[in-house]
């Protein structure tokens, strides 16, 4: 069992909590001067646990462990959604610090602009993976104002700086340790989740097309609502989902925008973001026959015309049952009875890394499941407790004693 | 059968179209420069047929016969909806001033803000029938940008100008012209519509608070999607309108916001304008009847909450019988077979109006039944045909010979 300084852990992710700190939370968009000073102090902490630190072109703060293999590459992301939480990503990163400072055989990763703030997403993961090409990166703006990636890069001061690659032959694994962001570990009065695999988002886009016109002027007869087709559609998705889904399959809409949007006018346009997630390729392949077949009679029957657009299709990760197995040991011998496997329903890091090497992820509690919010939050000794079962399950894998 | 100058009323209407054209229409808010100038404009040809022009506190221009009654009043908005139709009030104003020109008997007035740049709405005929209390004007703010309405009377010069008022024992009516705004006389091929009363608009904000979560992390079972319980009471309305609104009812969803819009955020709030119509008071209350009871439904079994509130509720207006038949036999003996009766889908100033006195209003055709859009028009022929039986109505009318 290595030998972890839980105490110093919980200080580290304390201590990188006040930089950008907002309420309980923090806030440290991707590239912002808060995003910057945290990827800075990660850096000398690398170097003060004995790792070689690099930040790359895209923002990747890597720590390469000096000695011998085999090793583990661990890590997550350090930039936040907007004033949002203080341990989405700075767990993964921080509790990977402690397992070099622990003297595993580990590189330590903090992957840029996971939380997407710039299009495309996953910048840093996918680049460390060689899928993120020059033209992406020169095409890709700030979601929330516009501003260029390139724009940011150079602000940042990254411009220029060469860009990682990682060698999956140093590696046996990936290992990333995240907060659950559901309320299942907490419903189950549980403290551990071991992750079988990262569902995969399909994001989609519906454009209605109807005629704009007066409210009171245009007769129920005549006119050709937009909003209400989109209405009709999303409920009939509502209604047929259901039949069709896999056991642990979200779908969600989150975004409706109708257009003009006034009081006295008929909606000429309804725009919608809908997507769903799942860990089987076959069960996501269902969703979409079945949205496709969906709009399609909502085609023949409404008086408008839905467009279906696929925005993004990420690919599901199966974790590696090796791993899975070295974890499943640790949480068995220190937290006894009180932990699950489980799949994970957001997209991380580790679905990335998983497409170069075995990948497996460990989850604590989300208390009441709050997440993307200032007031998430995990107890201490549930964060202790993850930190140590991550160790022992590292230590075990490293040494295929599974 | 009175004087009627088509030609002279038609170029004053291409005349007034070039204050503030945009495309083939006009952009001329409330207040604005546009708008003050087609108020001066108005004020100059009221002088030049004889009338007595003025402007007042809240930018009504009114222009005052100087002989003997009894008098009709007569008009419409001079200002515009953003970037939209040409004759959307223009119509009503033009055609009152050709009354007065050809020697009837006749104040013609220009309500202002009837197209509700302001908050409040039909604020100039609301003033001039004596319900606009200065708190109201203290409090109102321009929709679009937030503009307190007494920065923008200030800025239009009416600031400590007297408000006028409408003294009912002058007139033995009001009349307005209008373009129909639908397209029931295109579709029917006739070229007048003598308006039987104007609905009424009862103005809905349906607010839905659910919990906003992360769209992977949060199954199915667990979330409190405020934008699905917001949808499917959508659909429960679209289901039971229908069933209990009345002939020529209608009921628009204009808007829906969900917050905070994330694709992958679970709403947390839903934000909907709703609204309904009808002419008869009995069907505004069947109708408010089944919302609340959708509302009390939907709260009883969805796991988020909706709170139903109302934001305004007018008064329908019936139109005069006897200025309906001078006007029914106007139509006859100028356009017979061309006319029908019908009511008004659209608010205006005349159902204002006919709180305090007998009120009426004729209809043209609207091309496409296209409003509040700069594509709006009317054939000059059936604006002319118009003129004819608003001047021959209103003869007959004062008159007495129904």
């Amino acid at each position: 069992m290595p030998e972890i300084d839980t105490g110093r852990f919980l200080s580290d992710l304390h201590e990188l909590r006040r930089i950008g700190a907002f309420r309980t939370g923090v806030h440290r968009p991707t590239y912002s001067p808060q995003d910057m000073e945290s990827r800075r102090w990660l850096m000398r902490k690398m170097e003060e646990a004995g790792l070689e630190a690099s930040i790359d072109g895209i923002g990747n703060v890597f720590g390469r462990h000096r000695g011998e293999g085999p090793h583990l590459l661990a890590g997550s992301h350090i930039e936040s959604q907007n004033e949002a939480g203080w341990l989405d990503g700075a767990l993964g990163v921080v509790s990977a610090l402690a397992l070099a400072r622990a003297g595993l055989p580990v590189d330590v990763c903090a992957f840029a602009d996971e939380e997407g703030h710039f299009e495309g997403g996953f910048l840093g993961s996918r680049s460390i993976i060689g899928e993120l090409p020059e033209e992406e990166i020169d095409r890709s703006r700030n979601r929330t104002d516009g501003t260029p990636l390139r724009d940011a890069l150079r602000e940042a001061g990254l411009a220029g700086l060469p860009r990682l690659q990682v060698d999956p032959a140093r590696y046996k694994g990936f290992l990333e340790m995240h907060i659950e962001q559901g309320t299942q570990l907490e419903q189950a009065g549980l403290q551990i989740g071991v992750v079988t695999g990262i569902v995969a988002i399909w994001q989609w886009r519906l454009l209605v097309t109807g005629q704009q016109d007066h409210a009171g002027g245009t007769t129920m007869a005549e006119r050709k609502d937009a909003g209400l087709t989109a209405m009709r559609l999303l409920a009939a998705i509502d209604a047929e989902f259901p039949r069709i889904c896999g056991e642990r399959s979200t779908w969600t809409t989150g975004r409706i925008v109708l257009e003009p949007g006034a009081p006295s006018i008929i909606p000429g346009k309804a725009d919608v973001l809908f997507q769903f997630r799942d860990v089987s390729l076959e069960k996501l392949q269902d969703m979409e026959a079945a949205l496709r077949r969906l709009v399609q009679e909502s085609n023949r029957r409404e008086r408008c015309q839905t467009e279906l657009i696929s925005i993004s299709k990420a690919t599901p990760a199966l974790c590696d049952p090796a791993m899975m197995r070295a974890l499943q040991g640790a949480a068995e011998a220190l937290a006894p009875g009180k932990w699950q496997n489980m799949p994970s329903g957001a997209g991380h890091d580790a679905q990335y890394l998983a497409k170069r090497m075995p990948a497996a992820m460990l989850f604590v509690p989300s208390i009441g499941g709050i997440s993307h919010h200032w007031a998430e939050n995990t107890a201490d000794e549930d964060l202790a407790m993850g930190m140590r079962v991550l160790a022992e399950g590292a230590a075990r894998f490293l040494a295929g004693s599974n």
